[in-house]
């Protein structure tokens, strides 16, 4: 499955450079996650009520062209890795003009209401099921 | 007691009119109260860890002049008023000229950890009556 | 007019408290003045390539009830007053339950790039009838 | 040169899982590029008065354990690459007891006003060359 999440940089995000400031993209990501799990009708929010989270151990995140207020882009997310304790979404942002301007991604493992790693797997096969179905490389 | 920070605005809080964002001060609002919370003795993390919090109910924002990336602020924060379940706090932002460049007040209830308002005199009289004494009109 | 924004809160948004952080009401205020814009058919990029912008002079933020991740809020963004040199734009969101969550109001004045105070009506009459017609008390 | 900087987790930066929001420590590079700018003399706004810019072409960001609101971290900034187009910066994150909880790295390079790349060595050789001592493998 690949993800979709059309995204209107806010005023806000930009910088005195003029451009959306560099520490925005990991919060599109996540939005891009978020919207993953929506589509995949598991919302992230419910994860959590299962006393399950999601902490993030890596970022590689890209650069290609800068991303402007009053632009609209294009982002798609996709799950790329999947094991049972640890997952890597991939993310491509896309100008109008159908050009990729930045790409990313971000390895996070599953973990208890501790912060401990879990396997998934055996916490939840279920959950562990759906979204090894998704991944696509 | 009036609580001194001095403030260096950060790049990532600059916007594309060259200026620090609008939304930036309340963030540092919240450093004041936190730092005015570190002058007392009493820092916020323990208040908190008490199982006590406190909640924003009302904000009273204004903008002078501009800040920039590269000045250097003083910010006051004191303690205007304070009830057994409410305390409002009044801001103070100084440029290296010592003119002011803004000032805010935030209102604030005691809170428990269902975020249900609490009559701090009732629940904690030590951290009462030590706000109290704080109180500078 | 008035404007409509959905909003869904994003994860990092939210605080330790588990709600949403109270500095990121402004920045959807914000988002619904740029909605305004554009439903008024004159995006605020276009405002901001005649060498106009708008500085935040003065805000007030009231808050009702929490907002959370994974809920969704409607926003809804009127103009209640226009002068020649000044806006006031009121905000209010309200949850699926259609109750009002919180309200706020911000002040604005026409500036050039400098940064100094404009007379819209002097600069700009025909953006000043376009937003003096959107005027609801 | 390694720059030593120290962080106070801001409240606002905290998340649901009450840890720091991954994607503030992107913010804390940066404070970091701005104070090694300072302890080198020459501060990161008047690198900007001379028309030249750094723009954010690559991070690589690696978390370790979690930060906290209350905690108090250290960050080391380092130069750790320099070309005449490009740098290279390393950040390493220790909490009190010495450990590191997070490093990363961000790729950079000079810009004009236009945010077209330049050659450093060209346009300013004395900024290049000041730089190019604090490389630090």
């Amino acid at each position: 499955m690949k993800s979709l999440l059309a995204i209107e940089p806010r005023y806000q995000e930009t910088d005195q450079m003029g451009i959306i400031h560099h520490s925005v993209y990991p919060i599109w990501y996540e939005i891009g996650r978020v919207k993953f799990c929506d589509d995949l009708g598991f919302p992230y929010k419910k994860i959590e009520e299962l006393g399950i989270g999601l902490a993030m151990i890596h970022m590689d995140v890209n650069y290609l062209k800068p991303a402007y207020f009053g632009s609209k882009l294009t982002m798609e997310t996709k799950l790329i890795k999947f094991t049972r304790v640890r997952m890597v979404f991939r993310y491509e942002i896309f100008n109008l003009d159908h050009e990729m301007i930045h790409y990313g991604e971000s390895h996070l493992v599953w973990v208890n209401q501790d912060l401990k790693p879990i396997n998934l797997y055996k916490v939840n096969p279920h959950l562990y099921e759906l979204f090894l179905k998704q991944v696509e490389a």
